[in-house]
């Protein structure tokens, strides 16, 4: 039995009515091919995740990664396999263009794809994330030599990619790397030790594109003397055969407390004659190019988020469906445990985070294929704005839920939530990478608050509650939750509006501006997941009355809206008292 | 170097100002000839923790535990040396009757003990709770006889204890258990199996005294055909001398997320001629007899909770002024990340939970003292009130919170935390088992909202809420926290206050009552700590005037208690506006 099937039914409502996917492709100029057969899609990666990939899960976690004294790694059972038919599928290369063989589909499908993986397997799923990334900055960086020869592979997933920032003191403050890159011909090479490279060496693609930060001979100190680098595992000949192996390896494999499949590596470059490099982008303007990458994974890592909140919540459900225990009240007899009023606020809880999650992440990652399209500046520049203030939510926000719901569904396993037997721990443990990685949520409300508040007056932070406040005062909803729902949500957004005065207020404190930052990020995270749900639900109640949609699924999520506004909603009120209490 | 070192001065605090120790054995008759020693005694446990027991926690969670197929448990390495020499002090004994070999040390002085020794080393620490247990319960209703015979080697830890309540159809609802006790002769013989015994069996002490829930024949179905049994690993002659081996035994040991060194087994009682066990207490009341135990194990959770957020906490402290990354606001140079205003508010959250979790453990403890003392009926029917009453919010609140402190602690470590070598990882592991066992929280919070609340309609909460309120109108106060911080406590006891009344309102729907048990918990958790911490600054400011305690510690005092009051007091506002949303 598989412990996940993909929420199909939900993903397509979310793209088709919410996201507008159709609307979308028309107005980016994406195919809208795609469109057509969504749910076919849907359904066959559906197919792939629940009977390839999360078999293979629990079995990863248990036999974990071997390498060997070459640094040579061999994944675990399965792997390989389940990533020759994602590459056979096409799977890998769905966002990507079709001039480098991409299927020119729209960023958000691929993301709800993705979602998939993630829920299916978290350590095999970090893979192909890790390739979107390099596509991503070798696409918007790179010289078109270097496209032509390494994109298509890294496109179809035949050759995997990976990024390397990180050093032993140079993690948030990757500014201070040490690496170095010496030009030598039409190439560098590349001499240094990174640390926390996930899938930095395996056995399941024939070769692995490493993009490498790293400093140029009299680069300036710190983030602005920093280049990047692609360093190809084995060497590309001008045929696009496969040369000699480069001169990096992978020293060791992390002991993490979770993703035991995926390797986390250890990389050592140009221990003898240099590794070689090819500069991807201008000198000096690595840190740039990484971002661009950055930004799209910190989306996809809070897609993650949804992902495991999707399997946890799927798990619980399962389990407090078959395990009986105690008579329940209005009950005679022993029953499942799902009878029980706290058993069902925790699933209702986890449930509703998780759509809410979801809405909020594929709203965000529309948001990517805007701000790529071609409308006029003004548009794209708003589409750009909204993303870049979304980014750090939904990564802060979907992975900071994602913990709770983990650990809310392990308890609803009781004693054997505790027991590895059962799968759930593997769940909590695996999830716990993602409030740290790709820029922990500490830096995530960092930017919020920076970056995307006082870096342009509140311009992105004030477009979005005009656009809330338009929703809370559509008629339309008045009819679908309660007078006090709609005015919590109305408050809500009214404290969001004095929270960025207080923060353009305060701007130059940036003591003050960091200790409420946080509480800032979850604030802003709590009330536009209920901007997405009641978007939800109102698209819900359209999609109802033009029978795109059926009376079951609008009264879930009616009841999931609305559990979402008492439960959930409410939790800004703590953030905001905070915000008030440490600035007036 | 160790990474725990016992908070003394905050321990002695508590006990000396807030608890008011000395006031305690005068009323409640204890021999304070412990207070007089209280800051040697709690120095000589310090010292043993840090210096014997903490030092094998990681190596412990490493090596684990070894089962040969007899169901022979080997400790990991250094376990059986450091509890012998436990043994040796006389640590096991502090708190127990000096009629069988205890010192007769207030619960509350023992207890602060036991927080070191589950911060040291949560799975070593639980062999001692386990025996606690076993006492408590044997001293309350087992006859003389067994008493004689049990309990000084219980007492002083040479033989250890277990509970044996968990069968794998009967968790949470433990009166669906179905092992047999048939009478033969003085004794009974026991048959079946049960699961999660935490130190089931092991190799530090040289008898394991069982108690085990288990139906007499023609025993009336459900919880109250239950009885208790002492069942001993080794059968002890007339002499007290070690006779032959029970019939019983360990199957297995449970694969956990946790607290690996901790042997949690699956035991067999009678696959041969039946395990010979005595009854404890009178026939068919063993589920009383066993909730003697078990309420005073749950404040032992809720204490294990304070000593994961200590240690996790202190962990915390070190890396953030070790470990070199970025530059702060304010500084023009990198420096340690403590000076960044995001990693403060992280570590001011962590360090003001712990102490207000502290505070509000203690305060329950000593509610142990004064409820088995010989106080005037009315006296001691309001400590036992009391007691019940906070008992419940101790186990849930302080075990969340613990979730809570390790996780940020976690965080805090960056992609360091979640690597196993760094350790914390390991506390976060081990602390998740807390919520889940002596009753999971939902359960506690069942508890609360069920038997301590509406069964004495509202007595117990109404009289707490009214002290609460005369420590907010306490006009010392004043001088001490903010008027607004003042209001918000005040505000959160008057909002306390209509929890009840609607708790009380809605007595009879079990459903609505069941939805909002675990908001109620949460916000009963959070404004007691709140009180307690007031009460601590209160005492503090008294302590300074009297020379009793330092200019410094009242100073970090004031300040935790108002980080306190700004960044946790609040959170009681979500809980209780889902209340009111949901019952309105």
């Amino acid at each position: 039995m598989s412990n996940y099937t993909a929420p199909v039914e939900d993903m397509g409502f979310v793209l088709k009515e919410v996201v507008e996917i159709e609307k979308l492709c028309k107005e980016t100029g994406l195919d809208s091919s795609t469109v057509d057969i969504l749910d076919t899609v849907l359904d066959a990666a559906g197919k792939l995740a629940k009977e390839e990939i999360e078999p293979i899960n629990k079995p990863g976690d248990t036999e974990g990664l071997k390498i060997d004294s070459s640094g040579k790694v061999t994944t675990a059972a399965g792997f390989k396999e389940a990533y020759q038919h994602f590459v056979e599928g096409g799977w890998g290369s769905l966002q990507f263009s079709p001039s480098y063989g991409g299927q020119g589909v729209p960023f958000v499908v691929a993301a709800s794809v993705q979602e998939m993986w993630h829920a299916a397997n978290m350590s095999w799923g970090l893979c192909p994330l890790l390739t979107q990334g390099a596509v991503e900055a070798i696409t918007l960086n790179a010289n078109e030599e270097l496209k032509q020869r390494y994109l298509p592979k890294l496109i179809s997933g035949e050759w995997s990619g990976t990024m390397n920032l990180t050093e032993g003191d140079a993690g948030t403050d990757v500014g201070s790397l040490k690496t170095r890159a010496t030009p030598n011909g039409n190439h560098y090479l590349i001499r240094g030790q990174k640390i926390y490279i996930t899938w930095g060496e395996h056995d399941m693609a024939e070769n692995i594109i490493h993009l490498v930060l790293a400093r140029l001979p009299d680069a300036p100190p710190g983030i602005k003397g920093i280049s990047l680098f692609l360093v190809p595992k084995i060497l590309v000949n001008n045929d696009g055969t496969l040369g000699k192996p480069n001169d990096l390896k992978a020293l060791s494999i992390e002991h993490k407390i979770g993703i035991h499949a995926c390797p986390t590596c250890v990389m050592s470059y140009g221990e003898e004659s240099g590794a070689i490099g090819y500069l991807v982008g201008d000198e000096n303007r690595g840190i740039q190019c990484m971002f661009t990458m950055m930004n799209n994974a910190r989306l996809t890592v809070g897609l993650q988020g949804v992902s495991v909140s999707e399997r946890a919540y799927q798990q619980a459900l399962s389990f407090c469906n078959e395990r009986v225990q105690g008579v329940a009240p209005g009950f005679k007899e022993p029953g499942p445990i799902i009878r029980h009023p706290d058993v069902q606020r925790m699933l209702a809880n986890m449930k509703s985070i998780t759509q809410a999650a979801r809405a909020l992440t594929y709203a965000a990652c529309a948001e990517v294929d805007y701000s790529l399209s071609s409308l006029p500046t003004e548009a794209l520049q708003k589409h750009q704005r909204r993303l870049g203030l979304l980014t750090p939510i939904v990564k802060g926000w979907c992975t900071e839920t994602a913990q709770e719901v983990a650990s809310v569904s392990l308890q609803c396993h009781g004693g054997m939530g505790y027991v590895e037997e059962t799968g759930i721990a593997q769940i909590l443990r695996d999830a716990r990478i993602l409030p740290i990685y790709e820029g922990t949520n500490g830096i995530q409300a960092m930017d919020l608050v920076g970056r995307k508040i006082i870096s342009d007056s509140g311009l992105g932070a004030k477009e979005l509650i005009k656009e809330m406040q338009s929703l809370a005062t559509n008629p339309s909803l008045a009819e679908l939750v309660t007078d006090r729902q709609l005015r919590c949500f109305s408050g809500s957004i009214n404290d969001l509006e004095k929270t960025v005065s207080i923060i353009l207020k305060n701007s130059e404190n940036k003591e003050l501006i960091g200790k409420i930052a946080f509480d800032t990020l979850m604030m802003a995270g709590t009330i536009t997941s209920s901007w997405q749900m009641l978007l939800s639900l109102e698209r819900a109640s359209n999609a109802l009355k033009d029978n795109t949609s059926t009376a079951e699924f609008f009264s879930e999520k009616t009841e999931t809206v609305k559990h979402f506004l008492d439960f959930i909603l409410p939790r800004y009120l703590s953030n905001f008292a905070t915000i008030t209490a440490i600035t007036e």
